[in-house]
């Protein structure tokens, strides 16, 4: 149980993954067991060396998911850890049901949570202090005597110290002669300050020489300086989640511990090629728990490595290393110069660089491709998430330049329509009609859908394929509704952003207006434009 | 210029806001002139001490700024500052137009930002580092003999102290001995870590004398640890941006910096009465600039005192001190039970409570609501966000446990239809038709809208006011989509979040499905339903 092979992460340095658990407490969030399975698998991807699965017995999900973990999860770096709490006061630790489920889970590892603060034993389990470390003593002893490995998660350890250091120091010291391997320090109601953590983990290290932990809440804004703080006071064992995700404001974010800990410390905490996961690995976890990826997110937000301001942008031009703390390959993200009304000319002419188009031999070309921008910006539009459209717009303004005309296109509209009724039996009909020239011929479809959109998606399709077959393999993969000016309602202006894939990459567009519908009609149009062009189709009705 | 009145915060410790200059480098943000006063006004509320409204002559917008500032803003607590750079590389820097326009634009307090690494000397500024030094005299010196107060930003000072600690100090030294009241240490890469930013500060006070400041930016998720740990290191000027906005990840967050010299330092660092506003503030600034208030910010997010596990719940009961780290009242936010299916009954009778409806004494009516509360969060429909929905919900499932019958609504919908078409001119027309009964008559109406939603909530009204005169003074104020189960472009379920208001208060109500019109209509729906209830109006058809 507790061997490691030579694939797993070194047991000198813990990264111990919660999201599962105490992820999972976030509101807004609430996974199934397939969602904590794949989750369970990206973590593993990223080398992290324990994954917390929750709590067996405390809800059938839970259950379920240590179940089916056993038969699926075929886990490459990390151990499974089942999280549970004590025995209950006054009840011999073979009889209680709540620790023979986390022997049932067969997880390799578990995690106890034990009170800490004396005032919490009092009041919360109403039970006497030394019960309490008897329940300690006796949870971690049952469980070691039956091969499982034990942390014991020390809850609210720092207000507790704060109220009666020795006490807190005692229930450490109970797990520790029991044979728990690590005694985690948690800053359970996240109210700490990293100069505090450090002080108080350095004392306890000290006193008791049990190996330590460092849980923390983000609370103050610090969780991620805490657990540094803790590692700088000795702690070798740091419990995070995916992107902060926590109860409140979150816990300390697994992604800039593990960055800071390899890339400011210079300690392999991860094996060997992962740490370039991370970007990847972050955002493919939001999407499961459907979240939005934190855009600012430290080292993996889209927003991490961009640089908008005009100052910078020349800059950047001499040297990127001037500019930003750590290569962002390291990590697998990259450096994004963004179009925006603040940036002047210097950020276009790079993002145009980006994309192929050399625009620094004509500047009266440059300057007409950032005046455009402007007024589009300033009608709604962002080009910072749509790529693409700003792509069709630098490729029609530069054809507009040398020719006069915009740049030829692959379709000419038409009309289009959409109806949404309500049936007496409370479902509804969605469809939409388009009326299209591509090729010479008018193309004229109608479709039914899910929605509106959906419906009006199908028409467009199904007429333009007749003209296009390279359509089939492109498909919608997200659509995103932003309403803008907020505080009118529905009367606000809307941006809708449609990202399409083709299977072998993912382009966004925008679209703008007072209308839902019609901000999605020309999002979708763009959409359809670029992944024509993409694929190498010539324009030209 | 540099008296401070009674009603201004003390100078020994500077708390200086840069949401106006470096917090609109943040990737989304675009700001107006009339944007960036509403929010000075915002940030002079919150009693800061320092606020820097941009860069006079950078661009036309700041320039005009600073103009408008000096007639329309009557600031009570803060000054207002102007950033700008030192004088141009051999350059006289009485001929120097940037320098000349912080002194035009007449604001009392000018930062001048310097460079302080020998690298960015040599490859951005091309200059010699003596030049540098000279520049960074000659501009401070000008600006004291113009009688302005002026405080250094040491660009890029923790990389060049790395780099050349002698020449860092050097630049330092240079803008403390021609007169700058603050020398800024800036972490302007972010790529620090707080003992780093200890132990230079510390060094750098003790070396050179000079008063220090720190200017952290987040990219390694630490700006508020660092700006504290400065402040551990003898820096007693701190430069933040409300709700940390700021280029790539952002910059120091304002509210958990002054949070933490607040309540954790016990340091007034605000006037008296101000903190309380924290979280008022926050959500207000978000408004202006267009972004959604992060929930899970501390201390102001609607999630920072969010308690959602069972566990906790119930001993919220008995001590909600036992689980926050602060009064959340003392910053302006309040504790909120949430409603979800992770929770127990524990935290459905404690929202219940918080509505007015005591569900403690029917064990049999607590689970139902419990159990239709599961049901619908697993089709999409989330209650955390919406609680007038949630007690319509609580409101039916309680009426049909006493009489067998759903709770009475104020009408019944027969049926509805939207229709949205494109225009040959580019134009859209939107039409809405409902069909309702009420107080036992039909009503029909029709309405056109700037979009769907907008036609079917006009027609919802015309018809319904005939009956229901009360509705005149409810508008609509938010409206948000957002797409569950992603991956499917538009064949998702769509989740519709209404936010309503009369006057005198708001709620939020929740539509799901994969229909985007549908959703909206149950949405809106529930939102006059909860309104007309709100209002004192009783029910039956």
């Amino acid at each position: 149980m507790t061997g490691t092979t030579s694939r797993r992460p070194h047991d000198g340095f813990h990264v111990f993954d919660t999201t599962l658990r105490d992820g999972a407490q976030r509101e807004g969030i609430t996974l199934t067991v397939a969602d904590k399975l794949t989750i369970a698998r990206h973590l593993d991807d990223f080398g992290v060396g324990f994954i917390e699965g929750g709590w067996p017995g405390a809800n059938p999900r839970d259950t379920e998911f240590f179940a089916r973990a056993r038969t699926e999860l075929g886990l490459r770096h990390a151990q499974l850890v089942a999280f549970g709490a004590t025995r209950r006061a006054g009840v011999r630790v073979e009889d209680d049901p709540q620790v023979a489920a986390l022997l049932e889970s067969g997880a390799p590892v578990v995690t106890v949570v034990a009170k800490s603060h004396d005032r919490h034993v009092e009041l919360a389990l109403r039970t006497t202090l030394e019960e309490n470390l008897a329940m300690v003593r006796d949870t971690v002893g049952h469980l070691r005597a039956h091969g499982r490995r034990v942390f014991v998660d020390c809850e609210h350890f720092f207000d507790g110290y704060r109220a009666n250091p020795e006490y807190a120091k005692a229930v450490v010291r109970a797990a520790h002669t029991a044979g728990a391997d690590v005694v985690v320090l948690c800053d359970t109601n996240g109210g700490m300050l990293p100069a505090q953590v450090h002080a108080v983990v350095s004392l306890v290290h000290e006193d008791t020489g049990a190996r330590l932990g460092i849980h923390a809440q983000d609370d103050t804004g610090c969780a991620v300086a805490n657990t540094l703080a803790a590692v700088d006071g000795g702690a070798t064992h740091v419990q995070c989640t995916a992107n902060g995700y926590g109860e409140r404001v979150g816990n300390a974010n697994l992604f800039p511990v593990v960055a800071a800990l390899e890339l400011k410390y210079d300690r392999r905490v991860l094996p060997e090629g992962c740490l370039s996961e991370m970007t990847r690995i972050s955002h493919a976890i939001a999407e499961v728990v459907n979240l939005v990826p934190s855009t600012h997110q430290p080292y993996v937000g889209v927003s991490a490595f961009a640089h908008k301001a005009g100052l910078h942008a020349s800059a950047i031009k001499v040297d990127p290393d001037l500019y930003q703390h750590i290569s962002p390959e390291l990590v697998g993200n990259s450096m994004r110069m963004l179009v925006s009304d603040m940036a002047g000319r210097a950020s276009i002419e790079l993002k145009g660089k980006e994309l192929g188009y050399d625009l620094s031999a004509d500047r009266e070309l440059l300057g007409r491709i950032v005046e455009r921008v402007k007024e589009r910006e300033s009608a709604g539009y962002t080009y910072e998430a749509a790529d693409a459209s700003f792509e069709l717009l630098l490729r029609d303004e530069s054809e507009r330049h040398r020719t006069g005309e915009p740049a030829a296109r692959y379709f000419r509209v038409e009309s289009w329509r959409a109806i949404v009724e309500d049936r007496p039996d409370g479902t509804h009909a969605n469809e939409a009609t388009v009326k299209l020239w591509a090729k010479g011929e008018r193309l004229v479809s109608t479709a039914e859908g899910n929605g509106p959109v959906n419906a009006l998606d199908k028409a467009l399709r199904l007429a333009l394929e007749r003209t296009h077959p390279e359509l089939a393999g492109m498909d919608l993969v997200d659509y995103k509704v932003r309403i803008l000016w907020g505080e009118q309602g529905t009367k606000s202006v809307t941006r809708v952003l449609v990202e399409m894939t083709d299977g072998r990459g993912e382009w966004s567009t925008v679209g703008v207006g007072t209308n839902v519908i019609a901000a999605s009609w020309q999002a979708l149009d763009d959409a359809y434009t670029y992944g024509l062009l993409r694929a190498g189709v010539r324009p030209g009705g």
